[in-house]
């Protein structure tokens, strides 16, 4: 059995958020995603026909959904985003990698 | 939006390993796992029908295979376990908390 590590090697994503897929399933994915700094486009939403779970494990960041809230995420933070919840990514951290888990499940 | 931390509160697993379920849909779930210090019983190995992809957050572990290998997770280490694979727990830290996060999927 072969392990691999999350946090090593870590890509650097100061010029972009990096994804990266670390299983597949016909209904069911793991993913790892690097963000820097980013944020979402001014006026884009996710709105995604999957379930997400998804958790940051390093770094800072802040969703925004669509009736105004936010929720400000750090190390351990976990959320449940619903099938067709509409989100954005506020705000990552601009000092440090932010290191996002997420597992996409159909709904 | 409901937050929750995977860190905070932390369950005293030092008389049994403490088993929580974050997300169930019909075809998966996600759990999260506090070990302190035990390990599988003598000639026991999990064999379980749906597969696992199994991460560890803090502590350390150590996996033990049917053909006799062994595999040391240490923090930010994940694996998958093929449904079917029999696998126990040789070894978890006695001295801190190991925070597993395991995704269960059917094959």
């Amino acid at each position: 059995m072969n392990k691999a590590n999350l946090f090593t090697p870590l890509p650097d994503a100061f010029d972009g958020e990096v994804f990266e897929t670390l299983l597949r399933r016909s209904d069911m994915r793991v993913e790892r995603i690097v963000s820097h700094g980013q944020s979402s486009p001014d006026g884009f939403w996710y709105e995604q026909s999957e379930g997400e779970w998804v958790l940051v494990l390093a770094g800072e960041a802040e969703l925004g959904f669509e009736n105004g809230s936010a929720v400000r995420l750090g190390a351990g933070d976990y959320i449940e985003l619903p099938p067709g919840c509409k989100h954005r990514v506020n705000w990552t951290c601009p000092d440090a990698p932010t290191i996002w888990l997420a597992v996409f499940y159909l709904p």
